[in-house]
């Protein structure tokens, strides 16, 4: 006899590896026949649970399944919405409820950040609070690096590759070009509140490649003089720079650099990024020529360059989101732990929800060194090994082969609801 | 005995796989030790030359030779620098054939562009013109593929596999995140005069990969009324879009779409890229939430996703010039004949420098769709074998292993040049 059903569902940004999670979820319980029932998936999150838009991922085979592992962005769609406490929307609870009971849902698997944390925290004490048996696990995710307690993120590894792996790159197409073009290079990446992602671009230069890097972190207080005089002396020395720019960085009063009051022609405001704004106010200054680039949705789609270490971790707290449940853990994170640097050598284990939920970590100071501009060893000893290994998409006819789901959904029971 | 010495040199924007064609160049002499001497390396292109900064490749190993074919960039530092004719800049030949004759160089390999093209023909011509024996064989390199007569151009298929598999991620992020996110996502590309790159975002889309995809060709003038009503009905049909323009698109009056007359907080103008510009221009329309991404060097620098036909289109033009050289060819440039689009079959053929230099390839108006903002099948046809395969660079700790090469100067002769 099968056990209750299991609702799965992605939320927030998506990642290279969320689906890469999704698929250790399906395919473990896919294991626990006796446990677990069929596995629903929410259609764009959290919304798909309020609306009874269920996905019955029965219908998708084996292969298709698998296939998730290599398949960048949230194939069941993913959703930037938020449920409030349950004193206040007690009315998105009350159908939660409703909805889980129509379709005989006993464990509920939330693939998120930190919000999210807090939404699965928040639906596994339904439970306790309205009477009603539902486990909640919460499975990691977010390029962000910043939910506490866990080493790490999956999903940020990913990126760290890629930011590193580019910053490298395009560090060498500088260097060729120096003598008659471009000195400067900007990169502007992501992360708004951390300088974890910014940080990675700290990895292109290494001992054997001695590459002039300047960072800009969401950490520092951005200050215009000093900046321009390390950049000053970086091409006085190496002939270019490259700078990588957070998209969190900002002055002293807290306006991002890329707000630069800025008009368009019809008057406006534009926002254009934190690049094109570094890369403006070196050449205004020193007169360099400069190339910027935009990372944007790129590095967090970029599978085709995702970390093995990363792949393999998502993957692993899918599964172990479900191993954990049919031990019969509720309101828990599966987590990394480090056991050794290097060899990297790690570990799943689990914190509470309780402790997890609306809880950012921080990049820690001495991770940064003492100019502001660079990663530290401590750093790059934290770093290295969430960037180890390759697992490569497979091709066909020169392009990576990702699965676009069935995505059948179920017969719906009950009325509609409006959010 | 060994022959004359050869020169080898990197010209304008380096790509993935410009060094490819160096390691071609450099290995295929060291295996006509009878016939060719020392390799001399132009340190930053022909400014090398004529500064007499060379570079005695002869120091480097074999490995960091062989090493060469899977590092993106120009080891030997690449150059903006286009000679003149030789009526209006004959000191510049003087000094060339000056260098040449102290250095017993008889061999002139040139690696670049259409600009580089006509350098090398010039060169060639020094023979005839001014008594001294050198032949000079272009070796073909451009991102732009602009060159005539080759099928195509190394570096190219590097940049089209780039973009399209960068497109294809993107593009799926979007999906996942446009139920109460983003729902636009633009790229933008390089292509100042044509719509090659632009073009190779349309493969993103496929029979097994319905998405939703605009191109924004330098070909095609903009017309922003029919563009944001072709989003609109794009978004209505599959809740998001994406958006490929093209560096060099532009309005009918030949304003770049980048230049919007925008001004900085100082009154600058400002130069802010295509993709911001036309996300924001649907956001104001419509209302849509955006992203948007400027791969700029990134896409010419990843080799770390180059095509695998392009890097051994690259290396065997390197060869083939100097078997070419070996075999008393002068002025004329190795090519790539296409002999069948499925199964891939190419060789290598030559072109004369007369019938390369000054002229440049558009792409045909049959490869764009009849709306203009897609590619037809035969453009399909012509890009997907020039995106077929990976040869990806071996990885140390989660990094590609790029050689940084020695670069050893050989000892000057001469009395300083100023450029």
């Amino acid at each position: 006899m099968s056990g209750k059903n299991a609702f799965y569902a992605q939320s927030g940004g998506v990642t290279a590896v969320i689906n890469a999670s999704g698929c250790g979820v399906i395919e473990t319980a896919r294991k626990y026949k006796d446990k677990i029932g069929k596995v629903y998936a929410g259609r764009n999150g959290i919304i798909g649970a309020l609306t009874e838009d269920l996905i019955d991922t029965s219908f998708e085979s084996d292969e298709a399944i698998a296939a998730l592992r290599h398949t960048p962005s949230g194939a069941f769609g993913s959703c930037r919405y938020k449920l409030k406490g349950l004193d206040v929307s007690k009315r998105e609870y009350d159908r939660l409820m409703e909805v889980f009971k129509a379709h005989d849902i006993g464990y509920f698997f939330y693939n998120g950040g930190g919000d999210s944390a807090d939404t699965c925290h928040k639906v596994s004490q339904l439970g306790e609070k309205m009477g009603f048996p539902i486990q909640a696990i919460h499975v990691p995710k977010t390029v962000d690096n910043d939910l506490p307690i866990t080493d790490n993120c999956p999903g940020f590894g990913s990126v760290a590759k890629y930011i590193a792996v580019s910053t490298r790159e395009a560090s060498y197409d500088v260097r060729s070009m120096s003598k008659t073009s471009t000195k400067i290079f900007v990169i502007e990446v992501m992360g708004r509140h951390a300088g974890w992602i910014a940080a990675a671009g700290g990895l292109a230069a290494d001992a054997e490649n001695d590459i002039p890097i300047i960072i800009l972190f969401p950490e520092v207080e951005f200050n215009q003089e000093k900046f321009l005089a390390a950049v000053k002396a970086k091409v006085e020395k190496y002939d270019y720079c490259t700078i990588v720019v957070s998209e969190g960085c900002h002055h002293p009063d807290g306006r991002f650099l890329a707000e630069q009051g800025t008009k368009d022609a019809f008057g406006h405001a534009q926002l254009g990024g934190a690049a094109p704004v570094v890369a403006n106010m070196i050449k205004d200054a020193h007169g360099y020529k400069f190339h910027w680039a935009v990372a944007d949705y790129l590095q967090r789609a970029a599978r085709h360059l995702a970390s093995k270490s990363d792949v393999e971790q998502a993957y692993a707290m899918g599964k172990a989101a479900v191993e954990f449940a049919v031990a019969g853990e509720n309101a828990i994170m599966p987590t990394v732990v480090r056991k050794s640097s290097s060899p990297y050598v790690w570990e799943v284990g689990k914190a509470p929800l309780s402790e997890v939920a609306n809880v950012e970590k921080m990049m820690p100071k001495e991770f940064i060194s003492e100019d502001g501009y660079g990663i530290t060893d401590a750093c790059r000893e934290y770093l290295v090994p969430l960037i180890q290994g390759e697992e490569y998409p497979p091709y066909n006819n020169g392009m990576p082969s990702y699965v676009t789901l069935k995505n059948t959904p179920i017969e719906k029971k009950l009325p509609e609801f409006t959010l």
